[in-house]
């Protein structure tokens, strides 16, 4: 592993597992969420209270970044942690991912992608050492390989081709990135939904050697038991002494099948987005706010937490906020449901300490599929 | 008075005064900034938050309120402080300026006003007995009579019938009141900038008796030194030790002014507002976050604040996330903005206490004019 960089498996339980990721600026306890902050801030949160609801870690995306601010204006400012109050670790996509789903005239070529900028239309390029170079510049604590992902569903040579390519920018990822010390890098498995392309992309990214490995092009469409099939079809080839991550993922439900089969760290905007768009995650599964059977209900989110989101305010007062499409709104709700991913994750870490991981994923998923607390007579 | 309320005058310093109004849920110390909460929320803010930067007291709007959610809704849900999380006081308005501003197809008569809502379109009626009704079912701490208020500049016969009919109205809101105890009326000085309507007008409300005076139809397009003038004219006819609220005002130089001629309560959305539009208040003058030339300040709003808002985050990040459209940036600038709003006004109360009022406002005023910390090199 790069110096200053370790991997400390703790507990196993089945294929799931706790650990920590120490690095330079601080220790990632796994399985982890990690709230993203697109464009240096997890939106309509303060830094401060993303951290109190346990966050080691957050996610930022090199795409928006390089666009506004800038990588350079963000290292003349000493970097992203400096810039956006956030002095914990920091881990940063290549940009690819979106450059796909945002930019407008994409051009891939061997070398990298040329692209728009969706803000303003200005053309620019992304190669692997672009990238590391992006990632580098905003001090990332975890920097991710440029690679190129397919929607699913898609053809075998589609996929095959765009593995390859992504092996290919791994190395050069790897050789870009220049190991500097309590800084990780992380390769990225490709392969769609074909196992045999899967298992060879895994097998070809630990020849590279990476501080850790991401699944990626999952949650891109296709059904969660094909999700959880290629998750179980890639872990055993990768070392069980590095860190799995898997990228962009995702509901409740993904997160709790995903850490069954090995993984050990997530990213989604699900809580923060949709607590912008009114809807809550709770214990007893998501609500709709803009519903209105709440318009006159009093009760909290969740009375049983010890966030004051998801227990001072009433559901009628959250629906009002919503309708009436007030910050307050977006605030609360987003701070609910990123303290109900992060309590989560606490009790995933504590249920497999206490090798009981099954029994507590069963009664989580049950309470979750109620929809709701019984509604108000 | 009415039972339950008082107030009480501890110093004066020329004409500017310090004191306490008591109320069953608190006490207000005056001079009094009142942030706006126009729809059960101080817009970008946490309740908690507010409080914590000094608010003794937080403004409701009646128009917004009767509209969304209502206030029978809000009276089954316990009122608007249990609604909306804020235990301590609330001033209500009437009503009656924003159905002037904000709604259309206004019909005023002898008993009332009908309009329709900016929201659906749906038709209502505002009268004084209304107006109370609705304040009583938000439960507000101070309640406002119906008052009408012609914009400046405006012919005599229009502001003398405008100040006539509001008199009517008062005396209409004081009957419809019903005085609870522990909650204050407050009467409206109307009369436009016509020195002997305002002085009339206030002599009327006097003889009516009221907790408290506001005056009204002020700050509606009029010169700052007519609006001086006109709350020197009308001063003297108000009871000494009665409260004095001079209603949407204002910029800083207005309240320093105010203050000077007698004036006890505030409430504006400057800084709420411009805090949603990339706007900081500081004690070095408005800084416009938009203005590229804070694109790599690293320097915060103001270093010599307790505020985390003012102190912990870069006037670059600042102009990022406004420039982004970001939530952080609304919460932020308006967190600054109230902080500033409310430790000027703990300064003037602690100015007027030490007998430097007109040092301190000199002072508060030359800082002010200077426009912004010197630039960077």
């Amino acid at each position: 592993m790069t110096p200053g960089v370790t991997f400390t498996l703790a507990t196993s339980d089945g294929n799931a597992r706790t650990g920590t990721l120490a690095l330079a600026r601080g220790v990632i306890r796994t399985p982890a969420f990690m709230p993203v902050g697109t464009a240096g801030t997890v939106k309509a949160m303060y830094p401060d209270q993303v951290r109190q609801l346990g966050a080691d870690v957050i996610l930022g995306n090199t795409y928006h970044l390089m666009l506004r601010p800038g990588a350079e204006r963000v290292a003349r400012l000493g970097g992203l942690h400096a810039f956006s109050n956030w002095p914990y670790p920091i881990l940063t996509d290549s940009g690819g991912f979106q450059v796909m789903s945002l930019a407008s005239l994409r051009r891939i070529d061997e070398d990298g992608v040329t692209f728009r900028s969706h803000i303003d239309g200005g053309e620019h390029r992304l190669t692997p050492e672009r990238s590391l170079e992006i990632q580098g510049l905003l001090d990332a604590d975890i920097r991710m390989q440029l690679d190129e992902c397919v929607a699913l569903p898609a053809e075998r040579p589609a996929v095959e081709k765009a593995m390859a390519l992504s092996l290919r920018w791994a190395e050069r990822s790897k050789a870009a990135f220049g190991a500097p010390t309590g800084r990780a890098l992380f390769g990225i498995v490709q392969g769609g939904d074909i196992p045999d392309l899967r298992i060879h992309s895994a097998e070809g990214l630990v020849a590279i050697g990476f501080d850790g490995y991401a699944i990626g092009g999952l949650a891109v469409g296709e059904p969660q038991e094909t999700m959880f099939d290629m998750i179980a079809v890639t872990t055993p080839a990768l070392p069980v002494d590095r860190p799995r991550y898997l990228m962009g993922v995702g509901t409740p439900e993904d997160i709790l099948g995903a850490i069954k089969r090995g993984i050990d760290m997530f990213d989604c905007v699900l809580p923060t987005r949709a607590g912008r768009h009114g809807v809550a995650y709770t214990r007893y599964g998501k609500i709709n706010l803009k519903n209105a059977r709440h318009a006159e209900d009093p009760r909290p989110l969740d009375p049983y937490t010890d966030c004051p989101a998801s227990r001072d305010y009433s559901r009628a007062y959250l629906h009002h906020l919503v309708k009436s499409g007030e910050y307050l709104g977006a605030m609360l709700l987003t701070w609910n449901n990123l303290a109900y991913y992060q309590r989560l994750m606490g009790q995933i870490r504590a249920a497999i300490a206490g090798h009981r991981y099954d029994d507590f994923a069963a009664e989580t998923l049950e309470g979750y599929a109620e929809g709701d607390l019984p509604a108000l007579d």
